[in-house]
């Protein structure tokens, strides 16, 4: 893509709005526009990085026999009464009413709906376990949206739900969510800590928050140091075997959020305790027949009698992963994309456009990249120097690749990893090589 | 995807309140459920055309230089105010008061968001031409919504806006839209006429309707025969050059819907006439500044004098297209999907499973199929041989290999072409290799 020809709009300086950082470098790299109070319009740069977010978090869900279909915005408010939230859920929720006056609501999550999708098809234990998610824009009326994506209003969030015949069924969909959840945020470069969360009026031990440690972060937040420096991706997963030993490993060192602190369990941790601000990414919840039984979703047992289902519920906020990826990964400059989340992989800089031995390299090094399936900006734009290198430092790429008159003349260029900001001179082919290395 | 771990529930009859063709089988197929009046979930046998439709949509929006970003469902009504939509726009806007009391909506279209977003960051006629696009859920309240996923409320749209420095730049704009949304809907396997529609209070030629001809069409439509004969895609399209020639093509030869008709030009067609039913599945609109005039987004032209934007709107009903599809394309067995847009290319039938010889001889052909990335459902339930035909069929996948007791013990197969009918006895490499021609 041609930036001349793209739909960037930067800003030299911090929005006036923004209080922390990724809300102010989404919003000076072109990234985001906010229409409404916590609402956003995704520009062309956002929504390449939320698209690469989804589609790891889809790949993550697709690999753990999870099955995607998508429910729409807008619900009935006679589910939610049968449930009893509908009363219950208060401001937050955004209640409508269409032209024949009937009660409408956007969707702030969805276990009545999937809940009567499944009661109207499933009938057996057979047809179980199932697991389904869908990846959608929710609504929750904060009453003060904030931090830009973090906190918003409309957020794109990605919602499993797990229906089991039994406690022990619900065990092992709940470990599979857990697994993939680990592998889902090592994948976009965050370390994301399961963190035991208050169960609720369920009780027990199945509810974990996933939190990434961010300075910036909304929450305290403490766990083992081992945790923080454990490789997810080295081995792959087999999703058909059980997989509680590998759950055991990460709920048996200690990790809490503030509400679930103990003081003494962190103290005995002495100096591999970790005391961190945290950003919650993702969160998972067994609730056993919470929503089968006031909505009698039962399926025929073995012996054919009516066996309320066993549910639980698994989110992930994908939009606010952008701003969730940002704090942790950025510097003075602007944003450090991990390589998997990139809106391109490389930033091609022309100082000197019009200059026929820069325009010819550029030229060369654009297609090749192009060609060898590289997704590249190019800055062909007229602007200086310091300009350029700005804005490229601000959007992030995870390469630069800079082309000078004087470097251009003998067919050399700079190029540039951006989280390290190792430079080097390379000839084209060394600079390819490098990058795709 | 094994049939026996997918979540496709299929009907066996027609469910009374779907009144057209496309209706009954996205539902008997198991692809949507009616969530509320004119609001479907999308189980996952739709989800995968819709997304194959959405790809189709996007890939030819990005070849005709078209730039996508992402506008929110819910909008402000101040935007409305502004262009004096919020008064005229009548029931059919989903009108909403957030926590606060203030005046939101749901986003039946976006030419007012679009604008605030365009004027907010484009300063000069260099930034000129711009063309955007997004693919978003839509509210439309419609008092009597009905036909399925064809004239639902809550409905997925790809709306186009081009912003150019003058009316030369606005037709240029429209042809490129023109002719891409010709080639979009040739990719899906259809014939879609472009008629010139109604151009409202601005007058002149540039509003075309993309119409498909379908028996169970909403309105009667009429066309010179050879629009319907022509090949779009033999082509390749260069978006960088002057498209005029190749719209006239189209726009000369008579065709016009209901509203437009000139009885006395139609006649003079003779035998050529073509008097049929058509679906709108598309619709592209040049409106000059009737927002940029009272939103006032203007650029500074080449003398730095202010000069208001000629805008054009482009519109796709994507999931609308699902029924239009079925509609053209079906027969009495069930759906017949086109390759392009089905969501599996193969469907595997084991007539018996747990019959050794079978079990081997069709997990041999799901492997290799799978190795191949050719994308197969794979029926390995449990029911009569009539049961899974007839499931089989009206999903309409584009080929099925048959795998009974018989012909699996001498390694026989039996490849039928769901849209011919014709069935042919193979050996597996054989089989393979009619599926990849």
């Amino acid at each position: 893509m041609r930036l001349s020809q793209f739909f960037m709009p930067t800003l030299r300086e911090d929005p006036s709005e923004a209080q922390i950082v990724s809300h102010k470098m989404m919003m000076r790299a072109g990234m985001v526009r906010q229409a409404s109070a916590g609402i956003y319009s995704w520009l062309p740069l956002g929504l390449r990085v939320l698209r690469r977010v989804e589609t790891i978090v889809r790949e993550e869900q697709d690999a753990a026999g999870c099955l995607e279909l998508l429910m729409p915005t807008i619900q009935s408010a006679d589910l939610w009464r049968e449930s009893g939230r509908y009363d219950d859920y208060g401001k937050e929720m955004l209640r409508i009413r269409d032209r024949h006056d009937r009660e409408m609501l956007f969707g702030p999550t969805n276990e009545e709906l999937i809940t009567d999708i499944f009661r109207a098809y499933v009938r057996s234990y057979r047809d179980l376990p199932k697991l389904l998610y869908h990846i959608q824009w929710k609504f929750r009326d904060e009453i003060r949206p904030r931090f830009g994506v973090m906190r918003g209003r409309e957020f794109l969030m990605k919602d499993s739900y797990s229906f089991d015949l039994d406690f022990e069924g619900a065990k092992r969909a709940y470990n599979k969510m857990f697994v993939a959840y680990l592998r889902t945020f090592a994948r976009m470069g965050l370390k994301a800590i399961p963190m035991r969360a208050d169960p609720g009026v369920i009780g027990g031990d199945m509810s974990h928050e996933f939190i990434i440690l961010a300075s910036t972060g909304e929450s305290q937040v403490y766990c083992d140091r081992a945790l923080t420096e454990r490789d997810v991706l080295g081995t792959a997963v087999d999703y058909g075997a059980d997989l509680q030993t590998e759950v055991d490993r990460w709920t048996t060192p200690y990790a809490a959020t503030d509400e679930m602190h103990d003081a003494a369990k962190a103290a005995a941790l002495g100096d591999r305790l970790v005391e961190a601000r945290g950003i919650e990414v993702g969160h998972i919840f067994y609730f056993g027949t919470k929503y089968s039984k006031p909505m009698n979703a039962t399926v025929a047992g073995p012996n054919g009698e009516p066996v309320l289902v066993e549910m639980g519920s698994y989110g992930i906020g994908v939009s606010r992963l952008l701003g969730a990826i940002i704090e942790a990964s950025h510097d003075e400059a602007g944003i450090v994309w991990p390589d998997s989340v990139a809106p391109f992989a490389v930033g091609l800089v022309n100082l000197k456009p019009g200059d026929g031995a820069c325009d010819r390299l550029c030229d060369d090094v654009y297609a090749r990249l192009r060609k060898a399936g590289t997704e590249v900006l190019y800055d062909d734009r007229s602007e200086r120097a310091g300009v350029k290198f700005a804005d490229m430092d601000l959007i992030g790429l995870p390469w630069q690749v800079i082309v000078g008159p004087r470097g251009a003349k003998g067919g050399q260029v700079e190029v540039k990893r951006r989280a390290s900001g190792a430079r080097d001179e390379l000839g084209v082919d060394a600079a390819l090589a490098r990058i795709a290395r």
